[in-house]
């Protein structure tokens, strides 16, 4: 099952695509608990589509006002060591805030103070059903779909304290697919799936979801060591390499670039800069 | 003015203390709206406190659901080089999500995967005007009021992968004082407040907040350069030396252990371990 998130009259909704054409399913849950819902009349089948929507429909990000988004820094070993480190045992984990965080088509903004953009595309998890320390061996039954991230990094806030989070949360830099697919639509655990960015129609990433260090299933056990996941927190299980910053000259995004990511049987995004 | 956020019948309110004693104002703001509102109606003057709150005070954190912790992890010189750093010229920014949070008064759990619990206290800024490209100078207006904050640490999980964001994040470790002091309570900046670690009734931290490298004013400009700050957004503003793990030998926090945190003229917190 495809389900997408969309705008009409200024309201968040959710509904599924069917043969090409989205049929509505309501307000897109408003917290973790009305998405726990949302994921068990999936689970059980009975959910109900209503009328086709009309019209040309405004992607939104799929994600309710308390969901919280987890992102692991390195989970492929090339990508590690484009940025000279060797593959870690433990992934380096940041949070991104709402107002980084932006849908499928939105244009992303070049920051008064940085133009050191880089894209990263990524594979999102949309966990399904909460919990804390959960075994690796039972991680997939907490997924509740797949997704398509592009994980806008300003390069020089990334490193100016150590911490990478201020060059990981400007306004809007956080790129979101609209569509999330059910666990049925792709290999067990996501595996065996293209990630790859193009800009301005030149692929520049070009991986495999079989190249992550830190599996789906292990990526949400070891989350959950540290915080209860909730219903509809999204991990973005981190980038391949091919970044921009890495290239020899490195590759910074402009205004009027295009850049598209896409993850196989899953989805592709596209947002302009600038 | 000294606010106050508490519980009652499962809904967090807001009040006013005036001579030691609770005057109700209401539900806590819901949302930054909401929380601009309050602190117009700060500003202005035009607060009509309610009925006296009998009984026991159930102490409540005063962040409302969309409100964001925005932590800085090295401001003080003596801090950074007890941890083998020299001062830096930009803070270490990371973020603390909701569920990492938990009241004054509240036990703060053992992990079941880390016994390396660190105490960290801090001043806390209350945004109460957002903005984005705040200037220094006038990054004061944006003030709401100051808290407490004791940023309690896993201290193995806060480098196992480089990031800090899991050492900071576990359930309920990150211990927000009840109380806001308006700006007016306070010198200017909340500068020359002494800022104190208690551990089991020995003073284990003793600074004061002359020594922050990165001003109120100065952080609240740093922060608003990549991200949008909205009215009840949290600033911790960083812990001074003295910590734990930067002693012979280390101190860890166990089960049974009292952890209080004050910061002069603002508050006072206090939580159990275990």
């Amino acid at each position: 099952m495809r389900l997408a998130a969309y705008r009409k009259n200024g309201q968040s909704r959710i509904g599924v695509v069917e043969n090409g054409s989205l049929r509505d399913l309501g307000a897109f849950p408003r917290d973790s608990v009305e998405f726990g819902r949302l994921a068990d009349e999936v689970a059980a089948g009975t959910l109900r589509p209503g009328a086709a929507v009309d019209g040309v429909r405004e992607p939104a990000i799929p994600a309710a006002p308390d969901a919280r988004i987890i992102c692991i820094g390195l989970n492929y070993a090339e990508h590690a060591r484009e940025g000279g480190r060797e593959p870690p045992d433990y992934p380096a984990f940041f949070f991104r805030i709402d107002t980084s965080l932006a849908p499928n088509g939105a244009r992303v903004p070049v920051p008064e103070v940085s133009d050191k953009l880089d894209y990263e595309a990524e594979l999102l998890i949309v966990i399904g059903r909460g919990g804390r320390m959960i075994p690796e061996d039972k991680a997939l039954e907490h997924v509740f779909g797949y997704g398509v991230f592009n994980d806008i990094s300003l390069r020089d806030y990334q490193r100016k304290g150590g911490q990478w989070t201020p060059g990981k949360n400007f306004d809007g830099t956080g790129i979101v697919g609209d569509e999330i697919v059910t666990p049925d639509e792709v290999p067990s655990g996501a595996t065996g799936l293209g990630v790859r960015a193009i800009l301005n129609g030149k692929t520049m990433q070009d991986a495999n979801t079989d190249d992550m260090i830190f599996t789906v299933a292990r990526s949400i056990a070891i989350v959950s060591e540290f915080m209860t996941l909730r219903p509809g927190d999204l991990i973005a299980t981190g980038t391949p390499s091919g970044v921009g910053y890495a290239r020899t000259p490195p590759v910074w995004m402009k205004p009027g670039d295009e850049i598209v990511v896409e993850v196989d049987r899953v989805g592709r995004i596209s947002s302009v800069i600038g």
